[in-house]
């Protein structure tokens, strides 16, 4: 069975043309994954997923564990089989789910469904208010159960206001249950017969020398590829570019570098300059499901008046079914009307040109273009 | 340009197998036509609806008048680009709708929506209280922009409690208004170069003399096929059944014969045994959204707790997507954390039965077995 391998093709100043290799299939990077929580891309079947071009997909292990739950997904032989996805899967550990649950919320009711441990974190499940206990170890077991290609250690991820003395604490926690994960992981046996990576995750909120500290001691343990966390939750750019650019150096060369949670086209753009390979974000099929479309030349919201007369695709040029068979016209008319064709159109297109987008980052990095191709891009793309 | 032509091929009794051609292809009959209502087939796409078998589509004027309007379709060409479907639509005339309108409201704000006078109706649309006017006349004019390859006549539906006075008079006006829908029709020309049909709709309610003798007026008009309208409206089965026989000794049987709003099985296999060869619904679709599936052993809701663990397909032997890739675990998982990719495959496995109920319905009538598959369907089908 194939293992897991990353091969650094080709730098461009520091953004990277690589690929990874696992058991389900090869994944050029920089990579744009969808997002699929729940086992499903949402709005979409998985032949569309594939047919847009999209290689590797995520789930989420908060949200399976809850339901349908990972004895439901073993049971049908893991999530690839459930949900019929014969490419990478790579499921979050689920604890930007389990923190978010209890640092986002804004009153104090909220916060009590989650409380910290060193061992471990006991929270409420947002569906009906069940007790739920995940550690270090228990993560790994349903990550294994489920099957991910690649599996992501749990961490705290902890709010970006949180003070040193918290950020530091919640550092320490992620550290020792990053060790932990790797030991887990060791002891407990793949169920399907391939491989399945693990990625460790960087804290440490907005400070500096924290997110040094973490990048070394991440990047030193057994993982099989680096996560940034903690970003991409309300810090201004300019701090994310600079933790980026602090953090960089520290990395290993011969891993992936997964920044999670980012997605804007121009956020993505910043971050693979600064050397990361692998992206995830709900923005594409969220925005779509509002009526928003991303094209070369900024956004659209076909709700606006004007598009209803509109005899154009959403994007000429774009090789998307809803590009190349419908016109504005027809898409604005069904998103009116709430038909679940329409914002199945507009998340199919929005995934769709996320691939050419990344596509697009690729070759620009392979022909030493990529600073040129970021300027144009974002001289065209208005936010 | 294909001519509308319908060729009676063999019958079974009163069961008959038939050939609709229109200027956008052939339906073999009886056939069921899922339901466009606002240009789409809800939640799939329309290469999905072709993939399934279907032939024909409805759409429904009512709506498309009110929104896009019938001018923004025009400006795409016609429903046909419009909506991406290159097989052949029925539109219905907007009756149904503007009369359920004022006489399905229990109360009396809502009937003064609607005010029936002698040359059409008025009524206020249901979306934002807009007030319209509907003629025989402007029926046909809409139909014509909306390019329908089976215009509808403009009738009223009168209630089903409705007492015999009231439905004499309604029956009148639905008489009157066919001739000037057949007079409108010749003098208005089609818009897109392709010969559009005319259907004509029979009424009178429950009483077996008026719907002779409305049985009688249409089909002596110069109508392309003749409709029963006002059924399914909550008559009892026998009722139905007896208002089918008396009629049916009274209709061309030249020309095609339409039971408007009729879909659940059993009330197929009944009006197909009374010589009725097509049949709209919107209940596939509608019970897909409610999480329930048809199949030959009768229905399913998959919201019930044992379909989680359940690793068969919706239906063993059904070729649709939805059967041939997913089991019924992954089906309910979809539909209880209301994943859109749940309804578009219970509403598309619903109308893939159909098409293989309707298929199952013809070959039994080409073999002299309308009546053995009948009975056997209905042994093992629970409503």
């Amino acid at each position: 069975m194939q293992k897991f391998k990353f091969e650094l093709k080709k730098e461009d100043g520091k953004a990277r043309l690589g690929k990874i290799t696992t058991a389900h299939g090869e994944i050029e990077t920089p990579v744009f994954m969808p997002v699929g929580t729940r086992a499903s891309v949402k709005t979409l079947a998985p032949n569309e997923v594939e047919e847009i071009g999209a290689k590797i997909i995520l789930g989420n292990t908060y949200h399976l564990y809850l339901r349908p739950g990972t004895k439901v997904i073993q049971k049908s032989g893991g999530l690839h089989k459930f949900m019929k996805w014969d490419g990478p899967i790579l499921t979050d550990s689920g604890g930007f789910q389990v923190f978010s649950l209890g640092f986002g919320a804004k009153d104090q009711t909220s916060k009590k469904l989650v409380k910290i441990k060193e061992d471990g974190v006991e929270f409420r499940s947002h569906l009906d208010g069940s007790k739920h206990f995940f550690t270090p170890k228990s993560v790994i077991q349903m990550q294994k159960e489920i099957g991910a290609d690649i599996m992501m250690a749990f961490d705290e991820c902890a709010p970006a206001d949180a003070d040193k003395d918290y950020a530091r604490d919640a550092m320490a926690r992620t550290h020792r249950w990053a060790r932990e994960c790797v030991e887990a992981n060791k002891k407990v046996k793949p169920l399907y017969g391939y491989e399945q990576a693990l990625f460790g995750i960087i804290q440490g909120v907005t400070y500096k020398d924290l997110r040094v500290e973490s990048a070394k001691f991440i990047s030193n343990l057994d993982f099989d590829g680096v996560a940034i966390g903690g970003l991409a939750v309300g810090e201004p750019e300019k701090v994310r570019n600079e933790i980026l650019e602090t953090v960089e150096p520290h990395l290993p060369k011969d891993k992936p570098r997964y920044l999670m949670g980012v997605g804007f086209p121009q956020d993505i753009l910043n971050a693979v300059e600064r050397g990361v390979d692998m992206f995830d974000c709900v923005l594409p099929t969220r925005l779509g499901r509002n009526g928003t479309v991303w094209t070369y030349r900024g956004k659209l919201n076909l709700m606006n008046s004007p598009f209803i007369n509109d005899l154009n695709p959403i994007e000429k040029g774009c090789d998307c079914y809803a590009c190349q068979n419908f016109t504005r016209s027809y898409i604005a008319h069904l998103l009116r009307e709430s038909e679940i064709l329409g914002i199945r159109l507009t998340s199919l297109h929005n995934l769709r040109f996320m691939m050419r987008f990344m596509e697009d980052i690729r070759n620009s990095i392979q022909e030493n273009k990529f600073k040129t191709f970021k300027k144009d891009f974002i001289k065209k793309f208005e936010r």
